[in-house]
């Protein structure tokens, strides 16, 4: 039997899809107050890194810093440059195997703490949103 | 000039080293609530993971995925088996590139939620700390 991979419904409340890239579903998180990606290797059922294979696992660190690249982007486009890329794959909430990609500012809300599990996001003005997704889907491959 | 590789002193407050990989540092976090790996990859002056080449990154993910099985490891020489890995490069506080790999159970003390920026932790027993580092340091290469 083979399974089909599906983007766990959950991920629909807090982010919306921007692109598919080689490995992975690539997402925007609603929420302006971080340029914030997350990728979803599309593998049916994979919960953990060591469920991918070793080759996929190395596509997924370049579309990790990919991902950093384009979220380095995404914080210019809206407000100031980071200060740092916060890359975390959790799943204690959603098992779905998932990575974080965040840019943090020095003076964002949470500084320097981590961003899951705390309330208060404020999502994008629709113009916004439309504009960032736009800069997701036409990023360039890595060189 | 030639960087040399240094462990930022930070680290000694809160963890102790345990052994060297091919790419990195291995240090076991000293808190009995998880069981905790951070990897520090011995390259001078990096803060990001783009900073390392697309072969150290390689490389680096294969000693998460190791690791990882390590942590699965010492979970259950300690307490119980885990349910779920949390992998995060965060660097908000200590830039030094650095690779969290901790063991998370649904009835540890701050599950769900992220262990950074905490407080809490509970050092190990020393003969349980010693036992945890023997087991790390003569842990299997991947196959």
């Amino acid at each position: 039997m083979i399974e089909t991979f599906r983007v766990d419904p959950v991920f629909s409340a807090a982010s919306v899809a921007a692109a598919e890239w080689p490995l992975c579903h690539v997402r925007l998180q609603d929420d302006a107050r971080f340029p914030w990606l997350i990728l979803i290797p599309r593998t049916p059922g994979a919960t953990e890194l060591e469920m991918l294979t070793p080759a996929q696992r190395a596509v997924l660190t370049e579309e990790i810093v990919r991902a950093g690249a384009l979220v380095r982007q995404l914080a210019e486009m809206t407000d100031a440059p980071m200060d740092k890329l916060n890359i975390a794959s959790l799943g204690n909430v959603t098992p779905q195997l998932h990575v974080h990609i965040v840019g943090r500012r020095q003076n964002d809300p949470l500084w320097p703490d981590p961003v899951w599990g705390r309330p208060g996001a404020e999502p994008w003005p629709s113009e916004v949103r439309a504009c960032l997704i736009d800069a997701i889907a036409t990023a360039p491959l890595m060189r």
